[in-house]
């Protein structure tokens, strides 16, 4: 397994999306008859159950409070980023309309300027609490080394669901400067479902499953927004990465009986690549660019990495993606256009009854096939009118 | 056999036509002394015999009526679709117009009009009446859920060839919402040849030619107004795809005798990729774009894939073909275009005389390579320039 | 030894110029001692020397009477087209200005209709002739259907070498309608020497080399100007195909102890991909597109392919490359552009002493990598800005 | 090792940049808190400490007086060309606007033109002094056949560092014209320390390395202003060029107890670059393109290529790369850009800390794959909108 790179020294071959393709099945399946719902495990209770197995990115073109609900209405989860607009400004859409205004050469010291605001601790209780003024399930997010208090208080604010993210999450980070969060400890005492991420590799899931989260989040830098992999060499393909998590969550299985989902996060902007992170045996996908084209989304056609406001390193970017069509189209459809990235839902079922999968576990044994030529076989005219699959 | 893509996963590496190429042979032949015949097997009567082993996709930018008659002339087959505008419209003139004349925005939300209209059943007698009329072989096509009512009423009304066609067919399809198709009863009860597709692999292939077709159509997602690729993530390359179902034609005709023949269906717009199908295993080609542009075709000038009007999942596109000349001109030539989309037999007697193949199943033998330079390799100027290899 | 390309079948992997780069030597030697004399063998005689590897191609956008000579008068040796417009017209300018002032829709109709004007026999010994008057080496070329005769007549005019060529050249040709070409009893006929192709492939290089050529052709279809790789899917890329038959040559040589040149044939436009030709084993190279670019050359600043006029089957296509120097520059410098496009005999020299090789059999040897990325590390500005070798 | 090119002769396989990624640690560490220091050997001194693993390329557009200091200043060192405008002019500012001002299509005679003024020895000792001047360590260049005398004049004048630069060195250069240096001597001769290059390949590099030098420099073509891999064909991706050379050195210590350190240089523009050069095992880089951005800059936004001037064979070019921020920025940030190219050192150690290497000889251990797809998931929208990893 690998690659010569160079003398003593060998490299694995690893894969993203576009270089894959899903083979169709010996059977097949009315679409309307397949299940797709994802179950997140809680402690000493039912799991969450969600009829559909896709979540918002806690990012500030995706996710608000209007949007959190309207997701979670629809049947998936959103999650609000406790460290961004939504908690360092009352009344955020003033800044949001800025980010929207501003020319190409001003957004990232924008940024920069608007996310140095303090976060508001009693802004953090408040958004949770009017997501669940709505009924529906609140779940938020912030970056490890504030966990533990962000955690806290939006437990008590009456989340359902705390999200930790960093770009690379592991259970040992060394620093003198700072304390770093004790996973294994955070995830003992939090009631509620603790999501961990961003990680890759087989190893490094294992580590983290053993402190006991809910779930995994899978991915380190594919984001539409997001410009890690440039600014530092940094990442695995997704197709790669969520395999190799796949196989940590199985071993995990067998080895405590305890079933850890993997949510694969970032780099599927169409419903062929969301199909394809399932058959890579993802149990859910986590995604930004898609929702940020919604009419509810708070970026108003606008996208960017929340590591883009980096005071030093600025790590993503600002990215147009235009407002398409109603959250309930783009999940649901009726479809209105044609390039895959309306009726995500229809294309997960569809895909599923033309591989012949009856639900998710069955979807994950898919047979996969290596096909970069499959983006671009018989599409020259596609590409050219910039229409269907040639469509950006 | 295959990579790994992750742990514990492996993949098939898998081909498209832009990867390969063909070996000149160690003897050449004459061009105009090659037989490129493509035969059709019948129930207890001769094979149907084509001149050329090239047939018009059922779809209705490509096929009407006066096209169906003027392919046959011309010694090809063309297929007439009995759920498009045909069979929708007494007079399809006035909604083909519509679709030239929209615009890229309006075109998805028109199609899915267009095709809301219900089939009406006289129509499909009409038109396949109006094929006979003119003396030549007809040829149509349904999806399974409805072949076995079109089915019987084109084979009343004369029908010569009966196609039962949907993204991905299969044997068993499990649905409680609709009676599936029975493929093997209705192969047995149909009197004229039904061809069955599309498919993918090895297994399908074989377990649907024990159903009974006289012919099976291999391709997934290739067509150059289809999306199914990039909305499903599904997909096989078509140089896998052919080579893979050729292995499974050889097999079933080994163990029974019977040759059934594959048609490489979508992915080919230029006579090089015509000459890698057939080389491939195919024993015809079914071309759509290459066709839309003839005069003759009645989408003047325009292409769409018939699963893009879906109402909610559309996976297909309207893309602009031009309209670049007769039928007789894309077929045989003079060709007045140098990139390959015009005498579309010359190209395939030329390249059989290169590679010293007298006849299709000598051509199935020719040597590949796997060559993705050959695309590019001193085509600077034709790419920057875009004419010859680089028209688009 | 090759790839599964789907179920019993398996394809070998080939490489073109962009996939490859020469290796650094362990050892340097100032460029202006090292030996690239280049000799085509001759029947009793002592071989032709040539003071440069390399030949221009028998196109009509190239060479004409005064091109050739001031080819030869430089080292190297330029083939005139026995079937183009030299021997259609006796004035040619006019129709190669009608060339030059086509538009791009035209010009495929007018090539087509200019070379149809039939050749006159007599413009074939006056050509030779006027080049011999000038005191140099002549070499014409016809197709094999026309060599017996075309070559007999150019010998007695005094031409000193004849070349043979066709798309696919091989020992057996095989047609009712006309008589082939006999190569083996030609090449014993003649009395001046024979280069014969094109070809690719050990087994045909070998057949051919046992009819008794001077030097063999190598490549099939890589021309700036040929679209035969589109059209017919035809073709190995020209590293495999020059490695194979240096591979045939050598192991001829072994077994008859007679040693015959092989002259890779298309697709190298820069320099660089001179020098991978003759680093993957060839003696010397015959360039198209780079000499189009000289003041001298008769398409003043147009190229265009010799299988372009094809009355049914066109293969070729007219490109521009402008005019951008003298011949002299573009074989010695003073390179004044920093594409690689001038001064090719000093990338041929610079190359050789970077790799340590004294003379071109020494260059055979040199060590190569596949190495896709050499076209793009570091080069972005380059490609953006169309400026080195981003240059189109 | 290495796949069949064509019958009987192998290649390597070989990587760039663009080709590999690094996967993310087991461990994460602060990266405030990880070690980049870089040490040069001195004879009989402790080594030359320099705060970060940085240093400028002796390119005109890059390195003058002016930015020697400031680069030195800030941890790093500035490399000045002893053949460039700087010691061939006395006031060079004239001639580097001209360069500023030329047009495309006159760059390429300018800069021949520029550099035919002849060099002026006393401007050698008077640029070293006017940089020690500044109380910073002064490094100067000239290639292998000046090196003895502008060495002696430099190291006179007070240099402290001497780069001996071709475009490939090797021990055995073989001329009767000239007297090659004898490398072995000039660095057994030289009190300061000598950086020798560029190289590529384990048994050169290991050549070199037993004639004394205190680096070696590893690269050949991939500068953003060279042409060579294109005009010439030859070169190493820089991937492969420094894990072999990388092995070399690690060889040349286990043998000999010296540690001889790689820098690897050319075609890094971004941080993601510079991290995955030190990953594969190089001690620091050298960069030329990502400075000549810098306000301090010479090249007042343009670059060009140390060979360009080449009077007969030019083997670089003249890019525009834009002048975006201080020198002080492009090191440290704050970066105002989002596509990499500023904070390089920031990017250095949050890869670092994110993949767990304390320092750069645990940096060098990282887990590298082959992920060409990393640069493509999910950045389409960056791509399109020419914004993040999308900006050129």
């Amino acid at each position: 397994m690998g690659m010569w790179i160079g003398r003593n020294r060998k490299a694995r071959v690893t894969y993203g999306f576009d270089e894959i393709a899903l083979v169709p099945g010996r059977v097949t399946i009315n679409p309307n008859e397949v299940d797709i719902t994802f179950r997140l495990p809680r402690k000493e209770a039912q799991p969450l159950e969600f009829k559909i197995p896709i979540l918002a990115s806690a990012m500030d073109g995706v996710v608000d409070v209007g949007f959190a609900v309207a997701m979670n209405k629809l049947g998936g989860l959103a999650v609000l980023n406790l460290e961004g607009v939504q908690t360092r400004y009352k009344n955020p859409q003033e800044v949001l309309q800025k980010v929207v205004d501003a020319t190409k050469s001003e957004i990232t010291a924008l940024l920069q300027r608007i996310y140095q605001e303090p976060i508001q601790q009693d802004l953090i209780a408040a958004r949770v609490r009017q997501i669940k003024d709505a009924g529906v399930i609140a779940a938020v997010s912030s970056i490890p080394q504030r966990a533990a208090e962000f955690g806290r208080i939006a437990q008590e604010a009456g989340a359902d669901v705390f999200v930790v993210q960093s770009t690379v999450s592991t259970v040992r980070h060394i620093s003198s400067e700072y304390k770093s969060l004790d996973l294994e400890k955070f995830c003992r005492e939090m009631r509620i479902p603790v999501i961990v991420g961003n990680t890759v590799g087989y190893d490094v899931t294992l580590e983290i499953m053993e402190c006991g989260p809910a779930a995994v989040l899978v991915g380190v830098g594919p984001g539409a927004a997001c410009t890690s992999r440039g600014v530092l060499g940094l990442g695995v393909p997704q197709v790669t990465a969520t395999v190799d998590c796949a196989a940590a969550r199985d071993a995990y299985f067998k080895k405590t009986s305890r079933y850890v989902p993997i949510v694969t996060d970032g780099g599927m902007s169409r419903g062929g690549d969301v199909c394809k992170a399932l058959a890579c045996g993802a149990d859910a996908v986590m995604v930004g660019s898609a929702f940020a084209k919604a009419h509810e989304a708070p970026g108003r056609g606008y996208h960017w990495g929340m590591a883009t406001p980096h005071a030093n390193l600025p790590r993503g970017t600002r990215i147009k993606v235009g407002s398409t069509g109603s959250l309930k189209q783009i999940l649901f459809g009726p479809a209105e256009v044609d390039d895959g990235s309306q009726n995500l839902v229809g294309a997960i079922t569809t895909c599923m009854g033309n591989v012949g999968a009856h639900n998710i576990p069955e979807f994950q044994q898919t047979e996969i096939i290596i096909a970069p030529s499959i983006r671009t076989e018989g599409k020259l005219f596609q590409t050219v009118q910039n229409v269907g699959m040639g469509t950006s």
